[in-house]
């Protein structure tokens, strides 16, 4: 069966999105594809379309878990789920994954993440993305936590680590 | 963007589960996937598998919203969404879908009926498949309800009328 | 632990809710405070404040699990429970529930009876109450069915079974 | 109506648990019981017990809404609810409250912390109680985040900053 990863991310409007750091996302998506992972993410805007973007430019298969309408999907999505549960389908995201990549991040995503953590899913930060996943890089700040992330400083390494991971 | 049709009916253990239903399954399953639509359904087994295997048959794509882990999937979903909500996945793959058909069924398939019914979303029952698609199609049931599903009497009318009235 | 008995049933505006349905949902109210139990229900009009009035005039404890936002419970509501998860909530209701009455109802009521019927969580129904409550409790429709809920022919009976079945 | 406070925080086998951040909990359980309000919280050990408790020392309501079986609240909770919703029952817990207060915590009080922060709830950290109430307290992190957290340094600070917040 084909493996499942998740990305989380900033949705449009978050001042950290950078090129740079779209790219990461796109490029993250590219590799999942070329992995033939199955790309799962919330759908909407900003890392989430970049990421989807960048699946379908190897012609992978994306899912996107939308909050409500799935009329909101990304023009990359192919298989839209309009659950409409608002920000309760952050679960459903992280439930479906076999691994989650997180890429920059605010609330949302930490949401995504705390939630991934405390469920023991495998978990990898790209430090160099900014937000919460430049955040939860630190040491400082993950020695409160004895669940800890991955961390990987490039989308090699986070595709790469999240297949070793899990098996493939 | 596709359209997504959502299959409800029996798992595997309802003895109303006859080959002819479950070739009526099968056949619902074809048709959607000839006519381009998404099918999405519970991913069990029963009316899910058979519906699924059809699919497959003509190269649709289908996905299954697990009720906990997507390592129970049946082996024709393409993409597992293993959401660990229990009998709650029923609402999830309700609200995804444009059209919701019913074939077969006990009190699983009447929860995702009602709530569908609830919603305002067209449903069509397949009134020869036994199990409450049979008994929701009976007049003195109906009068009970204002809100009503459509009845069809065979996977022909059933997928003729789920586009229909989605607009494709 | 004191017990917690849910009571399902039309909202305001089905035309089946007479001044006698109105009364057998007060008078369940009443009987369930009487027993020490704790009322659970969808915290809106109809049924839901009827018996939660019922409730408050014998004393007794009434939590409103609210599809959207708290403010709309009805006035005889002590705990509401603002879920912002629309029919979903229905899910909470049955699964927080020892034992399920039902009483009239459409397709909303039919969706926590069948989810409760297929958790296998003991239901009563009041036949006299008009609706799918009525409806449910005919012969030729609960052949369609393994799992059966209980059937009774007044407050008294209903509230005296479920509380019986339950161990108190 | 009366108002709700959710309190969050660490189940027991933190180690961060100390007596100290106990009494932290047990205070903020009897101020809000003093001021009227209804507690609610997930209902298991550690600070849930801890709040509980306190409430309930000055004759208060609570509410534990439970991952799963309701058999599992803790001896200070007077109505259980058992979501059968796993970590999603966190949402729950937030979207019922007017206010959240967060005490010590890991993974999980960063859930619920974080997803009342994306819905724009008032959410107040008391920073003496470790755990991620500390963390989320520092400026260096803080900076991180649009939306931010309220810091209060005791139980009493956080408890009227709460009402205050919400308007009693």
């Amino acid at each position: 069966m084909k493996k499942i990863i998740a990305v989380c991310g900033s949705n449009q409007g978050d001042k950290s999105l950078t090129k740079e750091v779209l790219k990461i996302a796109e490029r993250v998506g590219y590799l999942i594809a070329e992995k033939e992972g199955i790309l799962i993410c919330g759908g909407l805007g900003g890392i989430m379309e970049a990421v989807a973007k960048g699946a379908k430019e190897k012609g992978g298969i994306t899912v996107g878990i939308l909050p409500y309408d799935k009329s909101k999907a990304n023009k990359y999505i192919d298989i839209p789920i309009g659950t409409n549960l608002g920000f309760y389908r952050n679960y459903i995201i992280v439930n479906s994954a076999d691994a989650i990549i997180g890429i920059c991040g605010r609330w949302g995503t930490l949401n995504e993440i705390s939630i991934a953590l405390a469920l023991g899913k495998p978990v990898i930060l790209i430090s160099t993305s900014k937000g919460i996943s430049e955040l939860l890089s630190k040491k400082e700040i993950l020695k409160y936590f004895e669940e800890k992330p991955y961390i990987a400083e490039t989308p090699e390494q986070a595709v790469d680590l999240a297949f070793n991971l899990i098996g493939k």
